[in-house]
């Protein structure tokens, strides 16, 4: 197995995996003329995988883009996407409207209506202005281009209450094996695992079986979008999609056993968790971004359960606002997450300064904690002296512009 | 059975069940000389049962009454509680302590310090100032009265960020059997079930057994403390404490079966329904009351995991802070609730506007919505349609006000 080399891309974008073209455009879902329409399409076929949301009220792209991929020969080649409109909450009608979506742009790059998969992020139960997204993939389809400049339109077509786009592309080395994977991704708020108001598109030019595909992707999201939160809840259109287009002239991934695989996941799970951070530091109103790690646990999962209880705590996301060592609160959450812990055994630092030893205050350093909590980025380290298990998950802090835009979003 | 009369005793409180007596002090644990230390006693020791914290860090009282009460032959006659400092993540040295403080009122009393509950809330990790706690002792036994303010003081002495004392006392009727009940509640922040920042003193004069007392409580705390959240953290702390003294001359309930069990169980959900329902309109900067029914269900279980599901989500909670009528939001917690529905049989009511049949958008009208929601008291129905079963759970919004209490709390 030869030694990996991971390399960001600078600047990257989709556009940066060979083959793969882009376009962002304003067909007038947002106002003010911001683009809200993206499409991203490469000339080849792709094995694709996904992560949908769990959430019970799927909307209408989801459903859709579920019954697509659950084809065993599903071959993916376009994703068009939506800001502005979730297309959830709208019934038959919405899905009609979703149909007709995929169907207009397979019209309009000569491909078949099952190659374009559809996704949709804004309001729920509004219909989709169909007028507007037909004249928006014209646009679109005509604008479509490999340049990086297309990609980052693309990625900053599918914001909503994002700030900025999110961005992330690497190359992947191992002796003579490469790949490029890159992806796009938007959140801001109901961002929680399994997952949130997150969609991404993640790209490669590597060369997979679907069921190399799939597995790859749950591992990479499962360390990724699934350990982040922002505000606890699960949107209704929450989806990540991989596309493979296979044009890297590497061997190609058919084993999950083959030291490829290996390869490959480690430079997924790179980009999707760039992402999922980038989320996260973007959070509604976050003027914080905060690192958990648990370890000292018996279970991976266990770890992750604790981590969670703390990072979704309002009441530890406000302290952290107001950069207030509240350590009693992180304690609370670790003890209220659901995971049998020893109090006795429980230590707890705020980056290097140690805050509680065996459950209780050790050594409290209130201005060396007012220090690091002044920081925009904040670790928080939990041991449960329990086990050998560890995991990091992350969320952003509870502000007041969190609530200034989420009283305000739909009007 | 007879009709059962349960008459509100308006301006009541502990002390208005014959018996017992209150007293509420400064001694000094909080600024500005607010009370800050109550202590309830009645001469006759007392059957009792408690529900505690479920969070695995409990608090030293916590501990403390639990091994008390854990005794079958346990008898509480006087319960001291102090607020500003939790006593939690104090190791042995708060339990020492929380015993200290125990022998510190039998002493005072004449009692034996098995007869003697302790309650704490406040900052967590931080050791009790003990001289303080026994002046206040000394203080507080001194002043012990019938009188309905004294009652009053000892209400007030349990708050925290609360900002006003929450009591409610009944009279239970059915013919010729009669009997008092009341209590006494501190909630404001950290509210979930299961519970919260929530210490709660019941108080009777009905003779109970302990069987009666303990199966009594926990469904009157199943309706009440149970189904309200605020923020959704769980508190080291939380306890809610029924003390029943048997001065009543009415019959004594010995059994489940009696029909006086339900006379009393009726008087007693009454109380701490009250109670808990003013915890919440009393929420850490809540601007609305909030009430979530969710009926269709198949069990009473997942209508309440439904109800519980929208009433603790972020984004449903700023929603009503703006006055917003985004009912896609409370779709949407409705849908990743993990209770399994249909969306299609969907329906949902802002009091008596129908804004959502079969799963879609119904007949919205925003201006009588933008109406309702201007109100302080806004009613929720969700019908999941797919059964018979119903609940109801109490939340309140989340404002800015929440934000800036929650930043700053320790300092």
């Amino acid at each position: 197995m030869s030694q990996v080399h991971i390399g960001p891309i600078t600047g990257g974008s989709l556009t940066s995996v060979p083959g793969f073209k882009a376009a962002g455009v304003a067909c007038g879902l947002k106002p003010a003329g911001a683009l809200d329409l993206a499409l991203i399409s490469t000339a080849q076929p792709c094995v694709a995988a996904a992560v949908f949301t769990t959430n019970a009220f799927k909307a209408a792209p989801v459903l859709y883009d579920q019954a697509l991929l659950a084809h065993p020969e599903a071959r993916i080649s376009s994703v068009i996407i939506n800001s502005g409109c979730a297309n959830a909450c709208t019934g038959e009608e919405g899905l009609q409207d979703t149909r007709a979506t995929a169907q207009a742009v397979a019209q309009a790059l000569g491909i078949k209506a099952d190659q374009v998969a559809v996704m949709s992020t804004g309001v729920i139960g509004m219909r989709l202005p169909m007028a507007k997204i037909f004249t928006g993939i014209e646009k679109a389809s005509q604008t479509l281009s490999s340049s990086t400049e297309a990609g980052h339109a693309a990625a900053r077509a599918i914001m909503t209450t994002d700030t900025h786009p999110k961005e992330f592309a690497v190359r992947v080395q191992a002796g003579s094996w490469q790949c490029t994977i890159a992806g796009m991704a938007k959140g801001a708020g109901m961002i929680h695992p399994n997952m949130a108001t997150m969609l991404c598109v993640l790209a490669t030019d590597a060369a997979l079986t679907p069921q190399v595909a799939n597995q790859a992707l749950r591992e990479a999201v499962e360390e990724s979008f699934h350990r982040i939160t922002v505000d606890g809840d699960t949107s209704t259109n929450d989806t990540v999609l991989l596309m493979a287009n296979g044009l890297s002239e590497s061997k190609a991934i058919t084993s999950l056993k083959s030291p490829e695989y290996g390869y490959f996941l480690q430079g997924l799970k790179r980009v999707a968790t760039e992402l999922a951070k980038a989320i996260v530091r973007d959070g509604e109103g976050a003027t914080h971004f905060v690192e958990i790690t648990v370890q000292g646990a018996r279970t991976p999962a266990e770890a992750k359960q604790v981590g969670m209880s703390v990072a979704r705590s309002p009441l530890v996301k406000t302290a952290i606002y107001g950069e207030d060592a509240n350590w009693g609160r992180i304690i609370c959450a670790v003890g209220y997450s659901g995971v049998p812990i020893e109090p006795e055994k429980v230590r707890l630092w705020l980056g290097d300064l140690e805050l509680v030893r065996g459950g209780k205050p050790y050594h409290i350093d209130e201005e060396r904690a007012s220090q690091l909590l002044s920081q925009r980025d904040i670790s928080i380290i939990i041991d449960l002296g329990m086990g050998q298990a560890s995991t990091t998950v992350w969320t952003c802090d509870l502000s007041h512009e969190y609530v200034n835009i989420n009283a305000h979003y739909r009007t």
